[in-house]
Order: structure tokens, then sequence, then C-alpha cells
């Protein structure tokens, strides 16, 4: 199944929801303590709990790599979990040179089983394409982030276009198999008219609603009548909900909630 | 140690090769074959071939990677097997928000054990941060890659300047605790002088020599008289000059031959 095809069947046409499966270790629920996967087992739990209503998962890798091997195998169960019709976005910001970004395509999907990766564009182009070569994968490329800083270089004023601006056009090129996306951060969205007119119909991944800051109903109006795919990710807002018994039930609360605000 | 300290030491004041650890499988020796940890026992032949001429091993994460959780063990034998006068730098290139880059840098420097990381500068200062807090770590921030499309973004023109040059003013911004390194690669050395200049004494890591290119004895004649340490990166010249049972001879010999056009 192309990338398009399987993110167009997930979304169905609606702002989709994207789960952030960043788990915390201080925040998990007793029960996880001492378990040997906590990670695999708390994800397996809040995986089954927001399906319902969760177009994507998206793991961030940063927090399986602090546990070395041991949350490389638990990264790898955490993906086997979650059902086949959802798209597994492996949040890992890759960015090398050519060969090596071979090798870390090779490593997200096929060794970890994703579907699409989000990638750094500060190398270029053929730092990109060897994540956009097969079209059942695809490739968020970082545009705005929803951080602070992100403005220290994204906005600095290229030929009178700021430099994310440059990042969408590049984009915008590498689209030959339908599988580039933008990751475009919630808490920017003075930028989003401009944004939205450029990236045309490109698929976007928005971080930064929840805990960050970034309002939903905001987002929903902004995206009104945009003719790409849509995932608006929350992490901590859903999984960490609460840090007691419920946890499970509430981070379904909390899916079916944000889910309910994005479709307005 | 902190981590200026231990670079001018491992360097001796002279520029330093760095010997990439990137092992491609088909490259390896016949004996390697059915090894339970391939990568790891090469690895470690390499590192005692070359010992004796390098400052600085560079192993790339992305090699490792590929190979899952079982990469990842091999990769932290691999670190191990590093003595401890050299300088690792776990070249990963990695760039997240701060909360996120806290974790990778923990998972780089505690998990692992890297001297340093290299890191890529897309989302700003904050993502920067967490790499440079303590100062027996240190960070080699991604300015002008090896690579052709390293200049789709990197030598865009910004106020005048291309955008490498604002990234370098970022780095020096950023060297509070005396640990901020650049990645400049030795394909581009057209844009050095003027750069060299800009990058005051910062510590440089400079893949791109060998295989990619970049000729050592210009690298020389061009750094002479830079006050700041300087480690040039071979990989593949080194690590695979033979795939044959004299491998880690020819590992040595290459090493050395480097290290001494690199001395003059």
């Amino acid at each position: 199944l192309d990338f398009s095809t399987h993110l167009k069947a997930a979304t169905g046409g609606r702002i989709g929801l994207c789960v952030g499966l960043d788990p915390i270790p201080d925040r998990l629920p007793s029960k996880f303590k001492g378990h040997p996967e906590p990670l695999a087992a708390f994800n397996a739990e809040i995986i089954e709990a927001t399906s319902a209503y969760a177009s994507a998962y998206k793991p961030n890798l940063a927090f399986y790599e602090r546990f070395g091997a041991d949350g490389w195998i638990q990264l790898g169960k955490t993906v086997m979990a979650i059902p086949k019709d959802k798209i597994v976005i492996l949040d890992a910001k890759r960015g090398d040179i050519g060969s090596t970004a071979e090798a870390y395509a090779d490593a997200l999907f096929n060794g970890l089983g994703g579907d699409a990766a989000t990638v750094s564009p500060y190398l270029g182009s053929d730092s990109l394409e060897p994540f956009l070569v097969n079209p059942d994968h695809g490739a968020y490329i970082l545009a705005v982030t929803s951080n602070k800083g992100g403005a220290d270089l994204q906005e600095l004023t290229i030929d009178g276009e700021p430099l994310y601006r440059h990042v969408i056009r590049l984009a915008r090129r590498l689209n030959k198999n339908r599988n580039v996306g933008l990751v475009v951060g919630a808490t920017r969205t003075e930028l989003w008219p401009g944004l939205l007119e450029l990236a045309l119909d490109l698929p976007l991944l928005v971080p930064g609603v929840g805990a960050q800051g970034g309002d939903p109903v905001v987002l929903r109006s902004l995206l009104s009548g945009y003719p790409g795919a849509v995932l608006v990710n929350s992490s901590r807002g859903i999984i960490h909900a609460s840090s007691g018994d419920d946890f499970a039930l509430r981070a379904g609360e909390e899916a079916r909630k944000l889910s309910d605000q994005l479709a307005g």
C-alpha cells in the first residue's frame, strides 16, 4: 500500500489525531514499576485505549534510545502493537549524507517497521531522498518547529522569504512519490495562512497542541479547506493524562476529546 | 575532565586524526562472517591497529541502528574498546525540542558513553543547549557538510551572509562552557578562509577526506595558524582499506599515512 493511500484511509478525509508515544518513566503508573518492559507494556495499553480515536501513532526515538538496546526492543514491540491501518510515524528527525541516510531509512522502515519518519532538512535534498525512494514509506520534513529556538534559523529571511519557506519549496520538489509531508508547529499559527498556501496539498504533521500551547479549535479553523492530509499530535496530554490506575481510561477520554475538537 | 582539556590533550596541539567507525557489512573480512557480534569485534581490531595514530573515534549511529537492539549493544561495546584518552564522538546529528534533546543527550553521553556528539542546528539554540550543559561533554554543530545537497540550505544567503555563517555565530554564542565545535566538510575548502576567521578558535571536525574527495595536504595548509583543536575524519579509507586478513594492518598503515599527511 503506498503511503499516500494509507494516510488518506487512516485519516478518512478529516483532521486525524496522532498520539505521541513519548513515555516519561517518572509518570508511569505504579503497576509498571519493576515491569521488565515498562515502556512497551504501558504503550500497549495506551494504544488499545486510544485506537478508536487515533489515525496515527508517533513514538519519538529519544525516549527509547535513552534506555539503550532494551529501549530499542521496547520500541519495536510498541510498533508491532499498533494496528496496521494506523500510520506509524517514527519521530527521529534524522538527517545525514546520502549513504548514511540510507542506513537510517533502513533502520526506521525495515528494522523498526515505521510507515513514515520525521527528517531534518539542514543537509539538503540528497540527505532526504533515501527516505522517499519507496512510495510505501513517507517522510515529514521539519519546516516550522514548535519550540522557541525554532525561529533562530527557520525564520531568518532569505531573498525576502524566511528559511522555512525555502524548505517547503524543497519539499515540493522532492514529492515525486507523493510521500513528502511537513512538520508545522501548532505554536506558530500566525505563520500558517501563507504557509498553507505554499504547501499546496502536502500532508502535515502538527505538534505542539496541549502542553506546548497550541489550540485545536484555532487549528481546525485555519485548516478549513486545506486539501492535504493533516495529523495533529498530542503526546503528554493524552498518555500522561493520569498516573493512576485510570491512566488508560483517561488517555482514551483525552484522545476522544481532542479528536472531537479537531472534527468540529 | 572537561571536554576542552580532554580534546587538547588528545590532539596534542596538532591536527588530530579521527577514525570513523562506520562498518559496512559487505566489506567485513570473511573471518567475521557468522560472528555473533561482527561490528564490535571488527571495530575492536581496528581500534587496536590505529590507536597509535588516532586522537578520536567517531562511530556513526546509523550503521548500528540498522541492526536494531543488537547494533546498539555492539555500539556500546565499541565505545568501551576505545582508550579513555581518545575523544569518542557519536555521530548522531540529533536535533529536537528541548525536553527531547535532553533525552538524546542522556542516551549519547550517559547511555553510550560518548565524549561528544554531532548535532543538527535546524531547531535552534534550545535544541542544542541540552548537549552543552555539562562541560565534560561537547557537541559539534553541523555548519558546512560534505555532501552535494549541503548547499541547498547551508549556502542560501541571508542579509548578505550564507546560512552556515549564521550557524557559526549561533555556535559562538552557545560556547559558554568551551565545548562547542563545528562540522566543516573537507569538500568545500573554497569557503574555508572566511569560515575559519569567523570560527575564531572553535574546535573543528572535518569529514570528507579520502573517499569523498577532500585533500589532507590542502587542509593542512588552510588550517596553518588556526588556533582551535581540529580533528580530520576518515572512515572507509581506513577501516575498509582491505577486506582481507590484512585489514587491521592496512587500517593501521592508512591511519599512519593520513596522520603523517596532516602533521606535514
